[in-house]
């Protein structure tokens, strides 16, 4: 945020920390207004496609529409205007999301036949993300988050090993069932093989014969064994990062650490810890 | 229970510990018949349903919901007669829960017509939670709560990131399937998202086009991979409970516990934990 | 095994320790060989109810049948014979499912029409239990039973709180869809709960109303969350017995514990750990 | 590796170097390209099972499979010659795969009528397994593998359990709802049960009767209790072996890891570990 070129003007840099911002009280409130936007845009795309709504309220869902895009539309000029390099930000992922986030209307009502675009507004659901970059100053996403990006290569390795199993389960079935059971093609089987290793269990597709049958079975058993793998990395990995973050939470008299969350007081030495934070 | 107002008779104290504590043998007893009148008359409530047993054994089970009825009404005026403050508890939670438990039936009396209120009786289910204040006392159960408490930020966290992935899949799901597959709105899609992420898999809707089972195959491997952490989650929240459970180690000056085995000052008020052990 | 009474002839004694005990290596011999005849017998039994097998090989299943009958027989006198107290064998909990073993056969000999008997004959595989005792003395089956053990009282409170939700939900979904969409009554609406809940999900019943449907993706997600609470208190009681069992590997020379299963020298003094298991 | 007979020519130990090994960066450049080539060929004969790709790209995919058929002949007939054992690769396990990865092709080429032989070609995903020998490598893949074989016979006795649940559960629902009800066979209803517990829950056999549903509920709680099991097994093994991977403790005299962090004694070979740090 210092990194702001000194050619803007104060409204500028005032508008800058109240829309890119999130730690000035203005910015927060700016955010939970776009939030609620967000929210209450998509909720009107969402209950627009349910047909009963749609034919009672659909003259209020496109007044409402209205609005949203004209909020939206101005958001996205104020955030060029304030933005120090606007052309970054019109090229970056978050300005693309924000002008996919308007378009769609406009082009509907420009050209009434590009009804199907209009789903690209839930796209705005995406912008809900830029907000999301307030959880990581919650600690308590960053200690998922890390705990999840240790595990990251645990868990591809897993991953692999699920893909290898369910293409031969998969084959196997296709071979083993057939098209007459269901069993049309080997994509097709891999996608059972899938629905059944992570126990979802649709049943629009389920073996008929015997041996298919068995070779389910041992599917199921072994999906329901290999379900504890990743279970157990990432609760592994979460034990160590509670521990660590426990760690790193030091004294500032004794300077020891391995504090809980909700300690007032120093374990070792009886300073207080409330004046460190 | 010290806070009883003095004007109250011994009678009304001496009734007030037998239906509002639980401490005292007579209080004990009494919960133990209230839970077993509850569960009865909530079994005689669910038997009904069935329409085998309904035409059956009706009579009976008039007979046996007027029994239930007077007690809980006795019940009632009891509680409204010993408690210190009738009119608080009348307002209070529990207190409209007791009443619910008991007027479904007097209206049905009144208004035959008034048959659907008759299911309301199911409140009194409400009613054991009562009792499930007992459970407090139960270190089991506190281990449990005080676990799922720390983790609830986390928790929470997680639920915001399952509601923002079913959004996205669901309305995904609605542009690939459309509504010829059974995925007739957005809100219809988003129930398969969440049907099909928590490995629930009715089948009642599923992906018919082989883009949509691709699409499916992916949003159940990413709800393989993300039921991983909330077990994690509360899995690592209890291992460190129990380790602080074990050490039982209760600070004398301010009497609060869940201190670390290491840990020679409480960590809540400063005082040294040296002499106690 | 040393309460033997000394009545017991030597070839009693001898017999009792192949029949009932396991630690001789006829024991050891003795135990596999009726294992071996549970599990084959039981196989006929399950073989014989599939209506192809059953066409095909009737009479070779009548004639292993008899056979395994009879050695049931045999085994069952040579139990009788060599107990020190055969009336107590006889009225034990496996004495009365050595009977009911051979019971059913003989029975559906003198009776034909006593056909439905022959189900019983499944209750044997209940006899491999006996063999189960051996299981006792393998310390992994040790430290999984201890875990669970430790953890009953936090599994009871956890399943309690199971019935509570699913009876609740389960009303409320009897009240929502009724009838006409499969809640035909109360307990086949807890039953739908459970399904759900358990994440077993069949598609027997599945809502169809959208109040139903948002009903049901509420209860499928408090069935997600708390999928983890079992899964952390026994996890959580595994790492603490399985940290326990390390404390007990005990050094004979320095007497410090802790060390790992596979450790053949104490980590804090060098010694070998061989000799002393 | 260094046992490499000494008859090879330098260019067949520098073919082994590439074709067999996986440290030199040409074997590892050989080992990504047959990975590739698997891949490539594996998806080959998947796409070819759907019907509407095999109308339209079928030629296309004849020529694929010959150019890939004769890369792998290639393959095999190097393999047999850098061998310093021929004999011995052609019988070893992955041999045997190298070779099926290629005879149907040539047996259907040869007889048209082996056309469901063609379906062996899968077998080549088997070969991927050579190249997982890196995975070995791979500090994080021996984490989970110490981890599963750390606990592969808690799991052997939970699997045990799981086979004789299913197997009374199985019976049970057999008698209870019988033939009518789609539980035709014993068999038959063991895979009933073997989808009930492991949550899969597809609906192709739900039971139908009050008593078969009141079981069933049993059932799944069941599952739901027991799930916790291997998940703790598993996640207690894999706290246990990440911490001691984490301590990078490795003895300088025997050159094994997987120390606590307060060992002072190789507990392979009971020499010191303090000068090392």
């Amino acid at each position: 945020m210092s990194n702001q070129q000194s050619q803007q003007s104060p409204f500028q840099q005032r508008l800058y920390d109240i829309i890119f911002g999130y730690q000035s009280k203005a910015g927060k409130r700016f955010d939970l207004l776009l939030v609620i936007a967000i929210i209450a845009s998509v909720s009107v795309v969402i209950l627009d496609s349910v047909s009963e709504f749609e034919q009672l309220y659909h003259t209020w869902f496109i007044a409402m529409e209205v609005v949203f895009t004209l909020f939206f539309t101005l958001e996205y000029i104020a955030r060029l205007y304030c933005s120090p390099q606007p052309k970054e930000y019109a090229k970056s992922f978050y300005g693309v999301v924000d002008l996919l986030a308007i378009l769609p209307t406009y082009l509907a009502l420009l050209y009434p036949a590009a009804q199907v675009m209009l789903l690209f507004r839930l796209l705005r659901i995406l912008r809900i993300l830029r907000v999301l970059k307030l959880v990581r100053y919650m600690s308590e996403a960053n200690v998922l988050l890390r705990a999840l990006m240790l595990a990251r290569r645990k868990i591809l390795v897993f991953l692999f090993c699920i893909c290898l199993m369910t293409t031969i389960y998969g084959a196997l079935m296709y071979a083993i069932e057939g098209p007459a059971n269901g069993f049309t093609s080997i994509p097709k089987s891999i996608y059972w093989a899938i629905v059944t290793i992570t126990t979802v269990g649709y049943g629009d597709i389920s073996p008929a014969t015997p041996l298919g049958q068995a070779l389910a079975a041992l599917v199921m058993v072994t999906g329901f064994a290999i379900i504890t793998v990743p279970t157990g990395i990432v609760g592994a990995e979460l034990v160590n990062e509670m521990r660590r973050e426990q760690s790193e939470h030091r004294c500032l008299h004794c300077e020891r650490a391995g504090h809980d969350h909700d300690a007032d007081y120093c374990k070792h030495c009886g300073a207080s810890l409330l004046e460190e934070s």
